[in-house]
């Protein structure tokens, strides 16, 4: 055969395989190819209808669908997608979000109508997870932590046809970032670290932005390469619900004491030494740990070489401090971390498979000196429950918990001995998020207890003078104050499957009656 | 079933699929994973010998290894890992280089001794050039453009099974750059940009480097999560053949004639207008059109969007002048332009995909304006070679040439009319590299050639009083002093297989006599 070029080439040759004759066009592959120079440079990309590119996605009834949860209770996007392909007649999708807010309330109506047939996420709260506890899906929730969904995403077992990821701003190529260089900057979200996941790995990814910026939009978190469609929109999310302003610390004399115990038993372990790193969470006690650990490292010289995870101002103001050298982010909680991600050079925004991917090759999560969680409940075999309430129905999000918890040296648990009269300390969690052989201590305000399994941690918080207690004693003495709570009630139907950070399935979630 | 935690598992759940149950570990997947909590940090990826992490790997006879050619030719992985393989016995390996220098004339050896079967490269100079074109290889070498080859590895038709990545720095879990933050800096390369794919899409990723740092090495280029082993080596190659030190401009006067018409012809085109974009190579003639094109921006008071591409320090200077608001680099050629790639906050690092990769989500080069390229020879249908010389042997390398030349609104080709008493311009090029379809002007010190497809360029160049001569007259004018040259002699062994940027064959080259 020959080229268009009159070159004569063989079928095949040994070693290298069959040949293909060059076509004489220009661009290989690009649907944007056109048979004269000076193509038009603003590409086929950027549409104006989200209609137009769900047509151009290919997307078609079963198929699985993506998003991120970046704009938290802002979000626009959700909504506006699912009712719009409600509206083209789509049937029986599945979604795969990183995680559900109450503002998805709006979903339960395109589950009943068979729009939606599945649902993978981090969590839910509010009226759709009430729906979703009280049975109103034929196929269970599946629940992933954070890490767990990127590398899923990333080794093939979880499969998104289209994704379709709020940017707060794009370039006409697709470059994407979380904040916006120019033009409107309200609606910034800082990290899209979730959202890098679905793009690169998505067969096609459609992204929504009311911030077409000039081309190139760099350094950017989305790189065009991962992008199929940029679609112009007028709002992807309302600013107050995706970040907060400037958090304040707590007053709570329970939560600033449950933060000196903390911060106390982080400093009897022996690792908070120069070049620490750690995570901590939101909510008072763990800004409030953050606050205590900076006195620690101010008093004692050092600082840590990184902290982690979901960012907030308290974490970035001991980094412009100079406290902690680097910042890996995958999510921004507040106004502060926002500016931040898009301010300083080594606030680096990682993407979900980076920080907490149980892959083969390990994530940030494995280097993690130190990390403070919450619980909504725990049990004596040192079993943590953040996704489900004392009455049995789904309020939370498994986030990095088990995946944090696993990588880090030392995992401490923070919670009141009891909350509104229901004891946190069981016999057995309601739901298993994050299992108690990677759940080291227990900091309530009525005392610090130990797992059995880190002998050496009892060993060097005694030698600092801190009592232990063990966890069943605490139990016990909530139960004397409050009784010990009845079980929950549930009924046969499985409403959610949780899994751990490798996929295999850790807990049952059941219907409540 | 029942999982670790006691938890009953129906076998599968209609909807969700086969269900796998929790086995008690803590972490998923990883092979560092250790029964025990607070794991060494320094991971087990961190190896002190190259033939540990060559066993670990996994590597078999017949498979595909790969390589960047950042260190250019002050390169001393190549030939340290395959002498290594040798040694450990491999035979038939595949070698998949982004380009391959002067420096690699040991691998002939290596492929009589059958140890290396196939080459798959940019391009190839010296000795080992010398000897392919001479009849080498029972398998002919497959040249691909830096584009074609990315694309290539991310659709999976060009599979490595073991990529081999020198870099500057990594921390312990693979976070490297091409540049380092701690310790001995003096082997850096800036970019890069080539390997970022190797690390991404390789069966097994192995970082060799002299310099380990602390972890996290963030902002890296290439994220922990592409890489399985970090091996610690003495020395990853020459400084000084990495990067030559500051450019000087030229003073030959027939380059300063080329380049002052070639920046006189980006004027007139109408492409050079405030937020425009470019990309100049290296030689004489490139650096001098950048230094007219700064006058020419100053005198008329506009700003580029972005230069791209393999970065010099004359187009940093520009960007630190605020000339150029953007860099998009996969490659640094001077030491300027890797202390740039280190500093700069808007002098971003890009993969070869995002550069120049010819997928279905496009890349940089679609984006650009001008591009100014050189040419070893040129045909009268605008065809040019850059891989093979005038006597038919391999000495060059395809490089982004038939990427940037698709993707430019306007394609320059700089040439002088003769070389050492050859003619550049030919009735046909020995070596198809870039279809005359997508150049649009030849540019010599004789005369302005303008593809006659470009009849709008044509129009605007007279318009500006620049005189346009057919390419058929510029011909002429050379073989008039020179003669006509006698066609290069070749055998029938076909020694090196052409591809263009989408992977089909636009031309073959054959053994020299």
């Amino acid at each position: 055969m020959k080229n268009i070029l009159g070159v004569d080439l063989p079928e095949r040759i040994e070693g290298v395989g069959p040949l293909r004759p060059y076509d004489g066009k220009r661009f290989g592959g690009t649907p944007f190819e056109a048979g004269l120079k000076a193509p038009v440079k603003e590409t086929r990309k950027l549409l104006d209808s989200l209609e137009e590119a769900i047509r151009l996605s290919g997307l078609k009834d079963g198929m699985t669908i993506s998003f991120h949860h970046h704009f938290r209770n802002g979000d626009y996007i959700v909504n506006m997608v699912v009712d719009k392909l409600a509206e083209m007649g789509f049937r029986d999708l599945a979604i795969a979000a990183s995680s559900l807010s109450d503002c998805h309330a709006p979903l339960i109506g395109h589950i009943r109508n068979g729009v939606i047939r599945r649902i993978e996420t981090s969590g839910m709260r509010g009226e759709l997870a009430n729906a979703v506890s009280n049975g109103l899906m034929d196929t269970p929730a599946v629940f992933r932590s954070h890490g767990g969904r990127a590398w899923a995403i990333a080794n093939g077992s979880l499969k998104i046809d289209v994704a379709f990821l709020g940017v707060p701003s794009s370039d006409p190529a697709g470059n994407a970032n979380g904040f916006s260089r120019e033009g409107d900057n309200s609606t910034a979200c800082g990290s899209l670290g979730y959202a890098m996941v679905d793009a690169h790995y998505a067969q096609k990814t459609i992204l929504l932005t009311n911030n077409v910026v000039s081309y190139p939009n760099t350094p950017c978190q989305i790189p065009q390469t991962d992008v199929d469609y940029v679609v112009r929109v007028d709002e992807i999310g309302n600013p107050k619900g995706i970040a907060s302003g400037a958090t304040r610390f707590t007053t709570n004399p329970k939560e600033l004491m449950i933060a000196e115990k903390t911060a106390a038993v982080m400093e009897a372990s022996g690792y908070l030494k120069d070049g620490f790193s750690f995570q901590t969470g939101t909510g008072g006690a763990s800004l409030a740990v953050t606050r205590f650990l900076r006195d620690k490292m101010l008093e004692e010289g050092i600082t840590a070489n990184f902290a982690l995870g979901g960012i907030t101002g308290a974490i970035v103001k001991l980094h412009e401090e100079g406290l902690i050298k680097k910042l890996l982010d995958v999510q921004d909680f507040d106004l502060d971390a926002v500016r931040s991600a898009q301010e300083n050079p080594f606030h680096t925004v990682v993407s979900a498979h980076h920080y907490a991917g149980p892959g083969l090759e390990g994530s940030a999560v494995d280097s993690v000196d130190m990390v403070v969680l919450s619980a909504l409940e725990i049990d004596t075999d040192f079993n943590v429950n953040v996704l489900t309430g004392s009455d049995g129905v789904i309020r939370g999000a498994i986030g990095g918990h088990p995946d944090t918890a696993a990588g880090s040296s030392l995992t401490i648990i923070t919670a009141p001995l009891i909350r509104g009269r229901i004891p946190t300390i069981l016999d057995r969690v309601n739901t298993v998020v994050t299992p108690g052989v990677s759940v080291d201590v227990l900091v309530t305000e009525a005392g610090v207890a130990v797992n059995p399994a880190r002998r050496d941690l009892i060993g060097r918080l005694a030698a600092a003078g801190i009592e232990t207690t063990p966890i069943e004693v605490l139990k016990e003495r909530a139960e004397a104050v409050v009784g010990k709570p009845e079980p929950v009630e549930y009924g046969d139907k499985v409403v959610g499957v949780v899994t751990y950070r490798d996929g295999t399935v850790i807990d049952l979630i059941r219907n409540v009656k």
